[in-house]
């Protein structure tokens, strides 16, 4: 199941890292508490609409374009999701590959 | 401030009347309770990525579209938020206008 928390988290954390903020700069400036804000980045826990519209005007990132950076990377989960599937389904043994960026996208159940 | 629940619900209501389905009978297939599901689709209740992933599922949309869908909503009320906030700092008044769909897309204070 692709969950939406933990690529809202790999995504915002992506946008911090390129600005060089620490997570501590960053939950400050957006009113979170440090420990929330990383179990936000680590998809452990719900950013509320009203939170993540803060952390959004912290990062001063349009929330069009951190959803819209999810939604991308919620599709490439998707197609290695469907790719995996149609392996199991033909019923071929598949072999642990990597792609050009070092994903492991079949691996041997 | 752009809500991302508002906006999520629009979708997903669109989404589910777009298929004829009842209220009751998307709850009923997504496992989520009757009154739930419709503050969600309301926008006034935060749907957990667990649900949201349910939702999607009983609606057979993907993950990936509903949130490209939202993201592209946003950017709309973000567009819109803009506009507004420029006619404020030019001082002008603004007039209630409507457009085509008859939202009201800036009214006087």
């Amino acid at each position: 199941m692709v969950l939406f928390r933990r690529l809202l988290g790999d995504v915002l954390r992506s946008h911090r890292m390129r600005q060089g903020r620490t997570l501590r700069q960053l939950s400050g400036d957006a009113r979170v508490s440090l420990g929330y804000m990383s179990e936000i980045e680590r998809g452990q826990k719900e950013a509320s609409s009203e939170l993540l519209a803060s952390i959004c005007s912290a990062l001063d990132v349009p929330l069009s374009e951190i959803l819209s950076e999810v939604a991308d990377a919620v599709a490439l989960e998707e197609a290695a999701m469907a790719v995996r599937l149609e392996t199991v389904e033909l019923g071929s043994v598949p072999i642990a590959t990597e792609d050009p960026r070092g994903d492991v996208v079949a691996s041997a159940a």
